[in-house]
């Protein structure tokens, strides 16, 4: 931590802040400029210290901390990247995985309709919904362990893994049986109550970050989960909350190079969510790959038209096999290869 | 919902458009202009209706909502005011009540000292919490139940009501036994489990904010918890994120005559996290009582470069008896009263 | 400056920053931790360095900025605050004067029917646009000279002073003969062509916030006037973009406290602009002036329902007579008077 | 338009709407809800009505827009797309250019070893800043038209064309000596002086994006050229202003394919602003041309460590001709060429 002294703070104020950060347990090496004194701290127990906090000491211009709040997530503690196993299926590696499905589980048919079509293009990782948090108390809730029992049907018939969204702790033995992957979802990103259960379950998880979050509370979310043990973490980028209304979210791209410098987490894009609109889907999967995406998240529905939830951001079947060949093709740009 | 065609579209499509509305249960009035058609669907089940499905039929240009998403939160369910009573002490009437005390429950003598002050100023809603959720997984997480029970008696003590933060859906029962009102914290403002829960409760809830939730957004919420039978819930504009970060959140202070317009509801403001800094927390509670808040939530504490969580933000107790004269003068401009 | 090098870099790249520092005239002051070496940089050319170059060095983590980036703007420079006065009419001082007037000046008849009501309400600084910034080409653009030779004369009349809009520093020599006080709108705030013209021009300044800008950056642009030699500088906050756009903007109202500690210069608040919506304007004008506002500017129109612009937000004379007696009633609160 | 009545709106209220609507030269569409009446306005002068004025209409509940606020811009207006030749050189067409060369022009020397470098790579269009507009007035502000000399020099040496920013209008008959494009940087997107006076000349224009612009008011800036009689528009997506800081701005990616919906121009990226961070840049870069970018503006220095301005977004000359490899494979899945 450093410690910015106000212009002209005398050496009482300057002895009391040196007092209290030695009381801390920190070491401090002074720097005295013409105009500011800088007090360098180092060491001490800064878990339970807010830089607020020594703001409001006498004579205090500003406080700034040094290090990054979380350790498990950052480079630091790991400088290779993590390859995280969903049923044998790795995301991290020279492989970017598509996770596809439709928002909702709705009956068999539909996800066997999907499922066989995905598999057919190299897809081993199927996502749906079954439990669905939706903004109005009106709309359609999802299936429930009837949905999830359909998807794990499915999918064990393609020799694929289940992708799917807790959504509150209490129902994370019953999903155990039915989930590869844990999701959690961008609005229990702070759910920390969830995050700590997940912490101690050795199944991956995906957690998205949430629409006004920053890069650092994502990676001190994911802090959560790692801190409890379960070491099994994908982050996704799914579109952030911004003036700019025009599609629902704005896809924050850059985020994805940013995570890989500060983390070793794999970072997946969701650019369905991330846009809400059909048509710039494949565009914004085509940049998350090109920007250096671990995975891509992808909504796809063979009948998006008559979907119960969110269809209008589904990719029908012919583009989603049109928009992996493309993908095949910015792969070897990025020297990353797509099933 | 208004359906407004592409310009040139034909008169196929416009019947396509026209055939799938009716389908719906909607009656069609059709506007036929230079160059736009318009169709103007009134009735039908709208609940079940995304806009975004009908922008997806052939010749669509766009589809425009015209009914709010919520009924039971919105003014035109009750035009009258809403006055919330927590344990006989009224909120959204003429007294404007302050919800003062500390970030987290840490001590009976902590919460002694600053009840006991509150209450020599007429306040009678003591807040405190004790389940913290913090952003990281280091921070001190609060007493839980053993904070309450303090509260409790120190409140009982002082007759005061007991204003406390509930995480998680399976604390309600226990919570039950302490609380006269619940917080719902700006994080869980769409964690929907807990409001279906809250929903069953006879008590009241203060539902915060989420730092990136729009306003309807937030009276969404409400409606969840008002669909689910509880009828009092009082909402709390605490601050949203913007691209401003020399205060922590921008607290939205227009969204209290906003609110006031569209909603029933009352409407308390939150200036203490609303700007994290406690020079900023008088101005601010004294802006948005000027703007017409029915309530107003401060962090009090006795000491807060000791305190445990968000000291920062804490008035000192004289700065809090300041700040409650000042109020008393604002609230005659506004034909309010402060107790 | 304070360098923060990575864990684990060597005493070579330690050394290389060191040399580079000190290249640029800095002293060096080093303190060596467990995890981190910190490099406090005190003295040297700062103007010239952008901390970004210096986080490109080889082993250097981050680099944090000390000294705030304007000095004439800053507090430090001035402890006092700033009393502008307008033809006599001082802005910063106990009283805080209204600047009020239509968005447009539109004919004689309506800028006497407006200004006759405002000065008998007390109003000295008379506003009006004469050169209009429209988002589309296509809507009226002021009456020009015309407009500000009515304002002048209608001004005149009733001993106001006259406020209005420079859109372009081609125009100042023309417009020193009918304006008291330019005003730079938000969309010029960052026009530093006509920010140095404004600068060696010997007549007051309202600066406004533009919707997107900092805090910081807005007190950069007021530096570019200072620094040039006009003194004569008044801020205005009139509303930021953000997600939340049920109003056009978010009026920040805690930029005012904030600014206050930040800077010696008045700053006045728009709730006009800020809001967009005339019936938000009151309750936004209350909590500017409760939260510290130095002056309030209100669009105000005898008939806004025939406003060639921006109606929606002016306030009618009633109302803002209405508005007019709260205002004298808060003022108490905050120990300042309104005319 | 259409207008919304209040639930309830009497008939003398909708009569008097449909009175004022009548008299703006509007047909009106009546259809009559169980709850809602709505009022279709098609024809009449839409440009002179704010819909904000109908709001305050005795009634009504909401008015919404139905055309687009833009006309030359729209894809109605132009459904194919247009390329815009700078001197030749087409953007907007299947060859996707690069835009590429230091923040600022420092000196001869420095222009031609970059400018050699870029020709190598076939780089044709060649930028560099002549005036700088500044945050801080204490910054380096570019040579002026001394830099115009050489950059036109150094380009014509290359068989190169000259994109340079133009930021007062005063300046551009000076600047047509030496420009092939001319750049209006995005605090001038909205400076509608210098819009309509390059609505006057007869060479393209490069118009970028403001921090907080939305994508309609971009268009509507481009409008105003258009308007001039000037059709040579491309737009430029250079970051939006979010809550995220972590990098400079946010790249929106996604405006890339919603401005090739809306509109007929080229949309050029530029990852150098849009991030302000060296290694975000090729990511970026990537990112925009697999979303479908028509061209794309990079910084480039042959010493970035002693570069006058933005340094730390300049990408190395190896850097670059890395970056060029991978976009020539990119290009490919989108049906492109890069040269």
């Amino acid at each position: 931590m450093v410690v910015v002294m106000q212009e002209g703070a005398g050496e009482k104020q300057i002895q009391g802040v040196i007092d209290r950060l030695t009381s801390l347990g920190f070491d401090i090496h002074r720097s005295t400029g013409v105009r500011h004194t800088l007090l360098g701290a180092v060491g001490g127990d800064k878990t339970g210290v807010d830089p607020r906090d020594l703001e409001l000491l006498d004579g205090v211009h500003e406080v700034i901390r040094i290090s990054t709040p979380y350790k498990l997530a950052g480079r630091t503690f790991s400088p290779q990247n993590t390859i995280v196993s969903v049923g044998g299926v790795p995301i991290g590696g020279k492989n970017v995985p598509l996770l596809a499905g439709p928002c909702s589980v709705e009956s068999e048919d539909q996800m066997e309709a999907i499922a066989s079509a995905l598999a057919a293009e190299g897809v081993k990782l199927l996502r749906g919904g079954a439990f669905k948090p939706r903004t109005s108390p009106y709309s359609f809730q999802g299936l429930g362990e009837a949905g999830l029992k359909i998807m794990r049907q499915v999918a064990d018939r393609h020799g694929m893994k289940v992708v799917s969204e807790v959504m509150d702790h209490t129902e994370i033995p019953m999903m155990l049986n039915y989930v590869d992957m844990f999701q959690v979802g961008a609005r229990n990103m702070q759910n920390y109550i969830l995050l700590k259960e997940l912490g101690k379950v050795t199944r991956p998880i995906l957690l998205k970050r949430g629409p006004s979050a920053t890069i650092e509370e994502l990676l001190l979310s994911a802090e959560y989960i790692l801190s409890g043990g379960n070491r099994d973490v994908v982050l996704c980028e799914r579109g952030i909350r911004t003036f700019e209304n025009y599609t629902r979210n704005t896809l924050d791209v850059s985020a994805i190079p940013v995570i890989h410098k500060l983390s070793h987490l794999p970072i997946v894009a969701d650019p369905s969510h991330g846009t809400g609109l059909r048509d710039k889907v494949a565009p914004m999967a085509r940049a998350s790959l090109a920007a250096g995406a671990d995975g891509l998240m992808i909504e796809v529905h063979h009948q998006p038209e008559k979907a119960l939830s969110d269809g209008a951001q589904a990719l029908t079947l012919p583009m989603f096999q049109k928009l992996m060949k493309e993908l095949r093709l910015i792969a070897v740009a990025v020297e990353r290869e797509v099933q």
